[in-house]
């Protein structure tokens, strides 16, 4: 039998996959499991998506071009516009997922050995994107106690060595939720231009902001222009994870042509998908308002929530659908893996990840949790009150 | 401005792409251009497939199992042991197309630096997921001659090195339509069983065999079935190639688990993807007799009108819906790319694929062309005539 790859091996499993027996068996047993685990929200998609896939009655379902079907690019391009970022139709690749242009755009900046620095708790698949790329990745922490607030930039300039290619920031952040200042990213800006680094940024959740803060894209960054590549998905912003279409940005004509490179080997991104996202871009604003008031009140709900669980300690995020709360809890791993096969209130329980999964640092995370606030608020107040009485009785309690 | 990789700079272009603007510019001048270079048939996607997108009507459209819909997985696997193949479904992963069923594969089975053996000509795209993946190709010429037989198995065992991790073959052959024999497979699976190296398999145009020839897949090959990797694809088989879903199927349970890591980075393949191939398995026997018939047809008209163009040669391909033919010329790149921007025979002219594409060896193909017998016979008829009236003058011509 041959033998398989070392890397293979050495390739992080998702951090949550371990837990997925235990919801399986508890599932078996009869109890509700609540998943808080996940980014997959129940929002509906919007109905133009929907219908256009209804409508579209192809007869040969063709590869597209393998950049995207042009009609697309052109319309994302112009609602980029729309929002104030400049570009054309000829600075977008269409991926399959997010996923795929973080992969491509990887391997077009950074060669194997080469380092990039991700402020921790980061996006877990990150680390999978580096390791297939054969990047090493250099992290600094964020703390739960300003609310995951970016590191002091000199933490980042310490780390930055002869090997040190690129940043990585996911902005409106997961899983911490975060939305990043002007102040903020224009000390990344600066560093980037001093050490002429590429600055991925993840903007997947752009519209998820709360009480009145704006997103600013990294787009936005006055002389980085080269610099930046964004990475962008329709997953999130119109519910339909599923459509598999996202997209890299960027100014930079090198990258961009490289990438296209690799879209070619993989031929083209999925047709269905495209037209489903293309259809998205159509959504009535009233879509987006409605989210937006869902997402808000469930935020604020489930924070609050959390907050008044003696011992629980959770920030206020501004963006996404993510919140990391702190529990009175030993080992995050261990509690998320016992609340799930043996515990129960009322024939009920819930699925967190544990935030260990989210640091890069071993020791880190380990009385965090990532929760997803994708359930409708009466889901969310059984949740809250199954993990209160979970903490209530946990054998690993803290304090 | 940040450096782009040196991996994307050297990541091999695809080959047809240079004559894409030739293409567009003939267009532009109102000529017919007559496309033999792409492997995108003009045959109809089976109903059942349309219908079931055309009924999906999901609310929201969720990410899948990241190895896929369970219930297309065991619907795949039970088409499997229909034709001799006993896998189950917990052997096939799902991927978003065949290129990411090589792609991972790659990976979980190699390290950078090792070496696969591909004979040529070969899929230009394995280039690029070996380049992907780090590995170093090398290869061994197959012979329009002999229409392109398997070379003698000692070329291949002279080729192996410490180095040497495994082969690929695609059966049938995608450029050279040639169908591997019972006796040529066994030669290869004793060439793997002695130096336990991973035999990548592509069988995606397993379906296309002609004048009775049956295809034998690599996973019915005794005593290597953890050796060998099945890709597949529902893109031909279906005429779907843009739902983009592939599978990765193998004994090999530890490939398939570091497999499935590199399928969690990536989420899930898409889901109106799975569902056209899920429904797709539903597709009546009469719809494979007619595509059969069809090709048959093709194959039979385009071969016998390119022999008989003086000095063109086509061995006839009994597997697949391609063939490389030899023509009268000095550089097949040359001429493909002079058809298309300096002849025209009644506002007419023809793209085809330069077979030079296809061979690793960079002396190779330049007096053969890869042609797709992807148009209906009428098409092909009035591509032949170009071909013909085109030869006659072009100014490279050779004999």
């Amino acid at each position: 039998m041959p033998t398989v790859s070392k890397r293979g091996n050495m390739m992080p499993a998702s951090p949550i996959r371990r837990l997925v027996p235990y919801a399986e068996a508890a599932k078996e047993r009869g109890i509700k499991v609540y998943h808080l685990n996940i980014g997959q929200p129940d929002i509906k998609t919007p109905e133009v998506a929907i219908k256009a896939i209804h409508d579209a009655n192809l007869k040969v379902v063709e590869y597209s071009h393998s950049a995207g079907f042009l009609s697309y690019r052109k319309k994302l391009a112009a609602s980029y516009r729309a929002i104030g970022i400049d570009v054309d139709h000829t600075e977008i690749l269409i991926t399959t997922g997010g996923s795929e242009a973080f992969t491509f755009a990887f391997l077009c900046c950074f060669d194997p050995g080469d380092e990039i620095i991700i402020p921790e708790p980061f996006y877990a698949n990150y680390n999978a994107f580096a390791a297939m790329a054969g990047l090493n990745v250099k992290t600094l922490s964020a703390n739960i106690e300003n609310g995951f607030a970016l590191p002091p930039i000199e933490e980042f300039e310490k780390l930055i060595g002869p090997k040190t290619r690129g940043i990585v920031i996911c902005n409106p952040n997961n899983p911490t939720g975060y939305l990043y200042s002007k102040d903020e990213l224009e000390k990344l800006r600066d560093l980037v231009a001093k050490y002429d680094l590429f600055y991925f940024s993840d903007e997947v959740y752009r519209e998820f902001c709360y009480d009145g803060k704006k997103h600013i894209s990294a787009m936005l960054l006055k002389g980085i222009e080269k610099n930046v590549i964004m990475v962008d998905s329709v997953s999130k912003r119109y519910s339909e994870c599923g459509v598999r279409i996202g997209a890299l940005v960027t100014k930079n004509r090198e990258v961009l042509e490289n990438a296209l490179k690799y879209g070619q080997s993989r031929l083209s991104p999925p047709t269905f998908g495209q037209i489903a996202a293309e259809a998205s871009l159509e959504t009535p604003q009233d879509y987006f308002d409605e989210v937006y008031k869902e997402y808000t009140a469930r935020r604020n709900f489930l924070v609050e929530g959390l907050n008044k669980i003696p011992g629980v300690y959770c920030p206020m995020p501004q963006g996404s659908f993510y919140t990391v709360a702190r529990l009175p809890v030993d080992d995050s791993d261990k509690f998320c893996q016992w609340i799930l096969s043996e515990f129960e209130y009322k024939n009920q329980t819930v699925m967190m990840a544990p935030a260990t999964g989210f640091y890069y640092t071993l020791s880190k995370g380990k009385n965090e949790v990532r929760i997803a606030y994708v359930l409708n608020r009466d889901d969310l107040a059984n949740a809250l009150e199954v993990l209160r009485k979970a903490l209530e009785v946990y054998p690993g309690r803290t304090i």
